[in-house]
């Protein structure tokens, strides 16, 4: 019988715009859960978003560089008539909200370099990442 | 046990680029069926996206807007000399077909601010979005 | 019962950016394991992506270019000073390292002009492409 799983986990992120590694608390749900399936890693925020890369300190720099050239904080969006970030939600509808990394025997699918990431787009704030793990049957 | 259910839904479009939401179409769905699990938001097409983002008039047409500067539609792109919307199909390409939802008791797993996009980069159209949903067993 | 299936396809690369339709691995794949359930197609790599597109060969050329464009590369990224491969890591991680698919009875679900791709952003290199596939009970 396959299950879904789930559990939330709390970042307190310290700058407005901001790379941030959460693959330990990912792996220890993981491996506290056990078993094999599906794994969704989701962001229930609308300016900050998820993704899956090596976690060199000056790549998260660059991957942030490269969101804010791609959503300029200072460009006369519509949204900012309202709320003065729509760089970030811009920047989060285009990388995506979640990544889904699969499980074996308890343990995250990722390759040598790869690490899961939240990108923090409008911070500093305390962020959600959710988890939702689709087990197969024993 | 776990089961594979799905349903499409039609969208039309009105313009060439349109950001449009379709959270509603996607939770009666869910909410028909129940239980839990996993939904894939999908297009199968190629020149239309889709992603999840906070559903104020300004912010679409500011994510049409970036969109177009990321794969501007007047640039001499290789494809447009078969079809005028490569455009279309880079930001798609980049932006993703699919968006993954999770499920609990019928509810989809979204934040406050949460919905669930269709973006149209070659309309206007008729458009399908698929949903494919792997429900646990009960 | 649901179970976890996976298998890890080969590709060569050619170029240092290329995109390669992976497709015809990835439907050998679901047929012969058949059923139906949500296949994620990923690679476990941070230089290269996947996405769903049409495989046009001057489109494919195109989303090459749009990535180098969004992310040059040549560009003073921090990442260089360490590898000299930051634009690969900023695409991949934009586009993402994995897609969905949905299977139903042993066919991927994919629209008349989705192909599977392979992004190709640090090559020339031997590229895995890991299937897992969750299949619903019978």
């Amino acid at each position: 019988m396959a299950e879904l799983l789930s559990e939330t986990v709390e970042v307190r992120t310290s700058r407005r715009v901001e790379v941030i590694d959460i693959t330990r608390p990912v792996e220890e749900f993981a491996s506290r859960v056990g078993g094999s399936g599906i794994l969704v890693v989701k962001v229930p925020h609308t300016t900050a978003a998820v993704t899956v890369n090596e976690a060199e300190p000056g790549l998260m720099e660059d991957i942030a560089e490269a969101l804010l050239k791609l959503a300029p904080i200072d460009y006369p969006w519509r949204h900012n008539r309202i709320d003065n970030n729509a760089h970030a939600h811009i920047a989060a509808s285009i990388m995506g909200d979640s990544r889904v990394v699969p499980v074996v025997n308890g343990r995250l699918v990722l390759g040598t370099w790869q690490r899961i990431l939240l990108v923090e787009l409008d911070g500093p704030r305390r962020r959600r990442v959710s988890l939702y793990y689709m087990k197969a049957g024993d």
